[in-house]
């Protein structure tokens, strides 16, 4: 295939996709809804094959040798399937966000204008051997009435070619358009970097992925991008923070699922705290088979820790590897947070209201938690039904995105003659 | 100066703009009122400086050949410091957008969950010979709890540094940072260039200018960007428009201030209006020595027009010139927006309440109009006191950009233990 030949036929999918929003973007909201039912009838009734092509992507993935953690993402067994078509249905239930009056009002010189959420219009997402990123991405699209174009990487292709397909025809079986869901995985490396150049035809990119994958999107893309994931996660654990939520808290931040962005990976603990509360919560830790990387406080307290390297505090681990610094105060804590944090979660547990209130305030991430999990930190925890993604930045998008981050408003400007004194 | 030295203090200015967000970011609506309020009096109080510093920049202006659009936007009397101070009085009086809940839910497990408004951060802008926006951003990022760092540009460098300064002043005598409001004009291009880099310490970059100077930020940045303000605006005459309207709408988005981005550049016109309005409405604009750039089937009717070029569509003018076309149908005007319009602003002119809905639905454009004057698109007119540009991207903002478009939100989460399943 010539470089031409790549190019062309690229272009005509661009084309293809903005085609199709235009056609969303004036659908019901009774369209969509009945297009996502579809879509999760779909998934269970080919979720055989579903596994099927997931088996060979993981076979492959063996052999080119992915991590552990890159396998974990990309497995599909019966159950997440399930799970899968459980999330659209879930999406399907939400109220449209389309339509929406966001602000409005009448000026003085009597124009009403007023500020309606509408869909995006083309979304772009680049990820990596995630297969339930496809259905999520494509069908929080689909339910916001934006079209997508989804490059979800060699080591999913099969699956993700199965469920895109899935996709299309449950679109197309209520009467929107096939291409409002298309795939450029066919494309390998040349389709990602003219999804990144795609500016007038993708009105924002989503990358999910590593930590590199994410710089290369943010540094080479002109289409505006809502960057995700990366999480250096912390848990303060407040001098009056309670025994027993530290160790099933952190226990839970850690362990539960360690490969994902909202794991924790540091823990600053207040001084006056350190010798009550790291005993019983580094042994929780260490039970479940976690490595602990100390500073010298921690370690005169608990001696099993291995030594913290200079790396330590900014490491996202994504493994059962926790680095843990004793604080002399929140100060402290806040100011390591600041220095070190990727802006995803932070959760600080304690019993004191004053100090619970000015940790929400001062510190200045994606969310900031009470005496909670960070591991709460997701779209479908947070009632969104699935997620496109987790912003860590500021613009448009912070935290879990769910429908409405996948819409703009325009303003509506009605009136009767006037001009401009 | 070494370029290792430019570097080294430019480095200073975006720490020092960091560490003065983090003490706005915890400031009181009261005081940050305060601060405005102190502004306008002390604009008040110096418009012979500001003045005296105009003349300067406007007299070195017309010897480096400044064009007639720039020296107009460049220039400051005493009239136009005096609507400087007024909006800034305007801006003091909005409601604080600070810790508002844009949305809130308690969980099935309990846990309590809201998105609340905060600042940014630090804002960036990059602008060419425009004064008042020196004003209109320093203060609407003060007002917002955020810290802003401006690059206006040589061309008017000697206004900016006295307006700023004004800025500082103020804010040190309700005891903010001064570094709530920097300019790196004194760094020339590089300031610019490295402005553009700096992820990490500026949250979000708005260009202002020519199409030029947006597409360089846009193409070079790496910080976030709010791409603002081409217009290749559009009005359409729909079969049923008054004839009166037409006249005055045409006249008034054409002529008012052509040197603007809200000001009309293609007059469409539906084929069974064209007999009876193209003549009243380019006569009008005729008088007022507008040159009107037509189709074949505009210069049958009023064969005055010069015949428009293969690029007229495509134009911004930003003149007393206008594109005249007639079209055959709705349809067809859409059909037009949809491939010229930068997605600024379109109006159409029409008694019909179908066609009025169908174009408001259909044209996706930052702010669409019916039966007014394309001038409205401003932060001023909207009742924004003022505004730091007009997003024609759909990211974040979109539209005239106020307060709230220089806010974002942080989730908020308050538990009692809680931990996932």
């Amino acid at each position: 295939m010539t470089e031409m030949t790549v190019e062309t036929s690229l272009l005509e999918r661009f084309e293809a996709a903005r085609a199709a929003s235009i056609v969303l973007a004036t659908s019901t909201g009774q369209q969509r809804r009945s297009a996502l039912l579809a879509v999760a009838d779909a998934i269970e009734a080919r979720s055989g094959d579903v596994v099927d092509a997931n088996a060979l992507d993981l076979a492959n993935g063996r052999e080119i040798g992915l991590s552990t953690a890159l396998l974990d993402r990309l497995a599909l067994s019966l159950e997440r399937v399930g799970s899968l078509s459980a999330s659209v249905r879930e999406i399907a239930s939400l109220p449209d966000p389309l339509g929406q009056t966001v602000r409005g009002s009448r000026l003085g010189n009597g124009l009403k204008i007023d500020q309606v959420r509408v869909p995006f219009g083309v979304v772009g997402a680049i990820y990596e051997a995630r297969p339930n990123v496809t259905v999520d991405v494509a069908c929080l699209a689909l339910a916001s009435g934006n079209a997508g174009i989804l490059r979800g990487g060699s080591a999913a292709e099969r699956s993700n070619a199965v469920l895109v397909q899935i996709i299309r025809s449950a679109a197309e079986s209520v009467g929107l358009p096939a291409d409002a869901v298309q795939t450029i995985d066919d494309f390998g490396r040349d389709g990602a970097t003219a999804l990144m150049q795609a500016r007038g035809y993708v009105d924002v990119l989503v990358p999910r992925g590593s930590a590199s994958l994410i710089e290369t999107v943010v540094s080479s893309s002109t289409v505006p991008v809502i960057e995700t994931g990366s999480g250096v996660v912390h848990i303060v654990l407040d001098e009056s923070a309670r025994e027993d939520w530290a160790v099933d808290i952190v226990h839970n931040a850690k362990v539960q699922r360690p490969s994902v962005c909202n794991a924790v990976e540091t823990l600053l603990v207040h001084a006056a705290a350190a010798e009550r509360l790291l005993p019983p919560v580094l042994d929780r830790l260490a039970a479940s088979g976690v490595t602990v990387h100390g500073d010298d406080a921690t370690r005169a307290i608990w001696p099993a820790a291995v030594p913290a390297d200079e790396d330590e505090w900014a490491t996202e681990h994504l493994s059962l590897d926790i680095g843990v610094r004793v604080v002399d105060s929140i100060d402290d804590a806040v100011a390591h947070i600041r220095r070190f944090s990727t802006g995803h979660t932070e959760s600080i547990l304690t019993e004191d209201v004053a100090t619970a209130e000015r940790f929400l305030a001062e510190v200045d991430s994606a969310v900031v938690m009470v005496n909670a999990s960070t591991r709460f930190t997701d779209g479908g925890e947070f009632g969104f039904g699935a997620e496109v993604g987790i912003s860590t930045q500021k613009l448009h998008a912070r935290g879990p995105m769910g429908l409405a981050e996948l819409t703009c408003t325009k303003w509506i400007v009605r009136g009767s003659g006037q001009s401009r004194a």
